[in-house]
């Protein structure tokens, strides 16, 4: 397996600040991995507000059954997560694992297992050994320090080939707060790793239920726009946290106008860290939108962007830089919503090349051509029947994905 | 792109009999490739049923809107098929070329335009110079033979790398009905190609009616239970005809006892085609058959069993010859269906790799090894809630399918 990093890598990564309230620690506990850090402890002031989004997935991992659990309670003290096993498909021995994380944790820290939050990313299958935690979690505790964010997000993750990281600020009340996130996640990842983890800390002080709506708000424009392969975790996990620490007039309500900024501003922190994830997808060469207009609804236009940014057809002819637009006709036909052939227009950039559903009277394939060769290519589609818009985001399947995933032995 | 013939390919292929009332002639009318057949003429004796079955696609072909809108009709006189143009997404120009080929037609043959039936496969987006067909439509009315089967078959591939046929003898009233049936389709199909076609044709005497509902019943246990990348085609077709020539009494109710050795024949083929197609997809090293047991209905089991089939990441695992079982898990898990995680068994083969939501505690990674290394390799998957089951083939994902999809410039 390649360890290159991915082309599609920003060229510089940002040092993320501390913030108030929040500590970070690191540890390598030899969880699956030789020579590096595999265990994050992220602790928290008491009162720190928590929100959660999850896996979709019918067979969750146990550490996410475990949050799931715990987030209406609304409150954190500590988050575990570590790398090289998922702790999914491990039965009451997955269970029993999270219980004795938390015990270890909440000892080691002082608080409540009920305020414990814990993720887990690699492979699927094996029994997670949560002993290991207990050798390194008064190290954690006694290390952790604010400016730790780039260290996070290397903990945390399997065959990323670079860390994912974003930063924000925000107005609420005429008090400037900060938004901190990481992610990690390139794809399903082998050998068997499977999980999108990613966690953004702000020092506002916002009430749970108003962070969880902001959050599950901007999560649908976020992480749920962005696709590598269409696999879904047995692990994705989002968390965000709000430490309050920075003395805005607290806010129990996300609609109004106090949130406005922050709502933006951690919406475009999510933007960012996904679009990582896709530029970090595995064998990528080309980072791809696609942006649909003119659809019955939202979600419509969202389901035939998906539609197209999943068609391992038109992910090929972008690999191959084939301005293959038929292959786009294909995919919106395949969504199954509403669509009408005879009203469609597609581009690639600027580019019409097909409209009215025709091959467009003006295309010119050499333009075309030379357009595809870019790194970072936009597909546009124009339903013509309506106002929903959709813009999601995903990389060019290559033989690199294949090498990755098929090549792999155990 | 390699000419090689697909290592899954039957080692023979049958020599299908005349059907009485079926004449089959192909010419080479220069439509997109050199040097080879591109166009077949099937015509049919007079009163001969026609039922059909269509892609879902919301952008399909010209010719699908053609055959669809004449179907219910129930009667059929010519079916013409081009390879190397799909005559999709033509617009007005591909509404023309159909009703011209079908007039150019309906005057060789000597029949209404009504029961004229047309198919094309090929390039996306192109406009077909349906002109070709007049050069070569009197030759072909005047060459039909009965025992064209294996030049038809030959004359509608497009990227096929070899020609799939199909024959079965069942009793009706006591009288023997023969049924042959041809099909094309490896994949969507660079460049642009993205058809499966299938005619299969009887000398049983059965009522149109009778006839689309053994076609239909038969569609959902056959070619609806295959899929190579899910890539759905806006061309799909598949007809079946009724002669009559056979003598058998007249059927005109599908339900009953008279049909049901027809109907179990007619199955057992289509099956047996959609097979083949399988066998032919895109880079396929090995046939991959899905089965899943104890979902809450057929329809869930077969939802959850194309989740598994279409996942990149468990067809690049058949590929690298990888037991793994995680990404099963993971497969079923995002189907969206009901499933629990822990009643959850998988076998590759008769190996039992997960048991009650957890590794089978007896696995064996060298034995379930060396079952991967075989050509023809079943996934197992038993949800163990209800009496759902379900069937699908497909092929593994290979470095050849980037190849052939994305390596490609037109």
């Amino acid at each position: 397996m390649s360890t290159a990093v991915s082309p599609l890598a920003p060229t510089s990564f940002p040092t993320l600040p501390a913030i108030a309230g929040v500590t970070l620690s690191t540890a390598a506990a030899g969880i699956r991995y030789k020579g590096r850090t595999d265990v994050l402890l992220a602790t928290f002031a008491e009162g720190t507000s928590v929100a959660g989004v999850f896996t979709r997935s019918r067979c969750p991992s146990a550490a996410v059954d475990w949050c799931r659990e715990r987030v209406s309670g609304g409150r954190i003290r500590a988050l575990v997560v570590n790398s090289g096993n998922a702790n999914a498909f491990t039965g009451k021995k997955g269970r029993a694992a999270t219980g004795l994380t938390a015990e270890i944790t909440a000892q080691a820290v002082g608080c409540p297992e009920a305020e414990i939050f814990l993720a887990s990313t690699g492979v699927i299958g094996e029994p997670l050994d949560a002993t290991r935690f207990s050798g390194v979690m008064d190290a954690l505790v006694a290390s952790g320090v604010g400016e730790g964010w780039d260290a996070a997000a290397r903990a945390i993750m399997t065959t990323d080939t670079f860390p994912k990281l974003a930063t924000r600020t925000a107005e609420i009340g005429g008090v400037t707060v900060t938004i901190n996130g990481i992610a990690k996640g390139a794809g399903m990842i082998a050998p068997d790793m499977a999980t999108m983890l990613s966690f953004v800390a702000t020092d506002a002080a916002i009430a749970p239920a108003a962070l969880q709506a902001i959050l599950s708000a901007a999560v649908d424009r976020s992480f749920n726009c962005v696709t590598i392969d269409g696999d879904t975790s047995t692990s994705d996990t989002l968390l965000a946290f709000a430490t309050g620490a920075a003395g805005n007039p607290p806010v129990t309500e996300a609609g109004g106008p106090a949130l406005a900024d922050f709502a933006a501003a951690f919406e475009e922190l999510l933007v960012e860290l996904a679009q990582l994830v896709a530029r970090d997808g595995e064998g990528a060469r080309k980072f791809i939108t696609v942006e649909v207009g003119g659809a019955e609804s939202d979600l419509s236009a969202r389901r035939i962007a998906l539609s197209i940014a999943n068609s391992p057809l038109v992910k090929t002819a972008a690999a191959g830089e084939d301005a293959n637009w038929g292959r786009v006709v294909m995919a919106v036909g395949k969504a199954g919503e509403p669509a009408d052939r005879d009203r469609l227009t597609i581009r690639f950039g600027d580019i019409r090349v097909a409209f009215e559903g025709e091959r467009d009277p003006d295309y010119d394939e050499a333009e075309t051509s030379a357009y595809m060769k870019n790194q970072e290519i936009t597909i546009g589609v124009e339903l013509g029947l309506g106002a929903g818009t959709a813009r999601v985001w995903t990389c060019d399947l290559t033989e690199g994905y294949i090498a990755i995933n098929a090549d792999y032995r155990s």
